[in-house]
């Protein structure tokens, strides 16, 4: 069954606490060759008929996202590309 | 430049509340038609040279995911389909 996938990012230009504290941990483990790390969300919408983008838009503006720190994209994946799939 | 995208969601047997509110919203929204709302987290590593998926994969198992609950999967992208660069 498809899915709607909405990727939710910090804009570039917002500061991410949280994954400069990631890419700060990772000398540690002996990773020397990461410039940077961005923490966001992605949220799988699993619809009853058909996937619908524009519904699932209108749902991510709404509900989903910040639009004044946060930029989001909408798109239909296979459900086995979905990551609840697979490890 | 191209990233490595980690896509982290909980395991299908694990409950999402925060998915769950989502999807008890959806109805004062006007939308009917959707079965189940995931949340889950999307990281993007950005690599000073060329994409290692092997050492980003070490990461996700390391720091970014809780392998008990969680699955993971680590793919490249190019710059341009990433969150950030459009909405």
């Amino acid at each position: 069954m498809p899915r709607v996938v909405v990727d939710v990012m910090l804009k570039p230009e917002i500061l991410d606490p949280q994954g400069q504290a990631v890419a700060n941990a990772l000398p540690r483990l002996g990773v020397s060759d990461v410039a940077s790390v961005r923490i966001g969300r992605r949220i799988e919408i699993e619809f009853t008929g058909e996937p619908d983008l524009d519904r699932a838009r209108e749902i991510a503006d709404k509900l989903l996202a910040n639009p004044v720190i946060e930029d989001f994209t909408v798109r239909v994946v296979e459900a086995d590309e979905t990551a609840g799939a697979r490890s």
